[in-house]
């Protein structure tokens, strides 16, 4: 990874890179006419797409199966790894924070994405308002979250530093 | 929801909800016994669980199976629905921004956990390390999260908000 990568700056986007934006782009149009979320995702490694997703959230009943973490799901699956290290994510909106952080936790090297937050709130969708919201106290959410460390709260966590043969992630 | 319910205040949380983190705690200490992440958690909906999770990250090949996700999906799968309106999230440590996020979308009332990120963090867990990051500028970001947009990048949206027989979530 070169420091000028690290830049978020379109112009760091090498133009060989738009044919996977565009496969993203296609596969959510695709998913709209399917009746679907207007969002599509592939995930490449090496030049080759290792997966792609759709939007599933109504079709599959799963409010966590955006475009991006199906993308995700369906690569792991592929390759039979829980990391996708020197991988690359492309979707055709900008990640929601749900999405962001399954590329974190997968490990992905990059993520380029076309439209962007605002685009996806013009279109009622609600990524824009939690990112918003993740930068507010919680004690100001509509959804409250609490913490109630009840006795043998930290027993898995002990449990787990316990078991030589855990398997880290 | 009333507002005495939206306060961060361990003492919010009715004792009666204590039962249901001790279901969360204890599907995380046998997900550890079975080999896996030392997380669990439960969804409930009118005093019945609707929803059961544990980490899978390692055992599924899938970096976004923790507990509260595969609750999400578990309750979503047996209700029949993308919504988990009136339903709660009870976890045994407190959720991720992967997790946290898909509780907004499920639209779920209220998430209650035990442990939280900082015991994770003793565990070598990223959770807290990505909340870190997530209240950082992007460019400061080991992986680089870039918009580039192409041409056509609007297409999507524009045809969902066309599509009349669209499914909202």
């Amino acid at each position: 990874m070169t420091s000028s990568m690290a830049q978020v700056d379109p112009t760091a986007a090498p133009p060989e890179e738009d044919q996977w934006l565009v496969r993203a782009v296609r596969l959510a149009l695709q998913n709209v006419a399917d009746g679907g979320g207007p969002f599509g995702a592939v995930v490449v490694r090496g030049g080759v797409v290792v997966g792609t997703g759709q939007n599933r959230v109504t079709r599959d009943n799963d409010p966590t199966a955006h475009a991006e973490v199906t993308a995700i799901r369906d690569a792991c699956a592929r390759l039979g790894d829980f990391s996708l290290v020197g991988a690359r994510l492309y979707s055709s909106c900008e990640p929601c924070p749900l999405c962001l952080t399954a590329a974190l936790w997968a490990r992905l090297d990059r993520v380029v994405y076309a439209a962007n937050r605002d685009d996806a709130a013009r279109a009622g969708f609600d990524d824009r308002a939690f990112y918003d919201l993740l930068r507010r106290d919680r004690a100001a959410w509509p959804m409250p979250v609490v913490e109630r460390r009840i006795a043998g709260a930290e027993a898995p966590i002990e449990a787990w530093l316990a078991f030589a043969e855990r398997v880290e992630y």
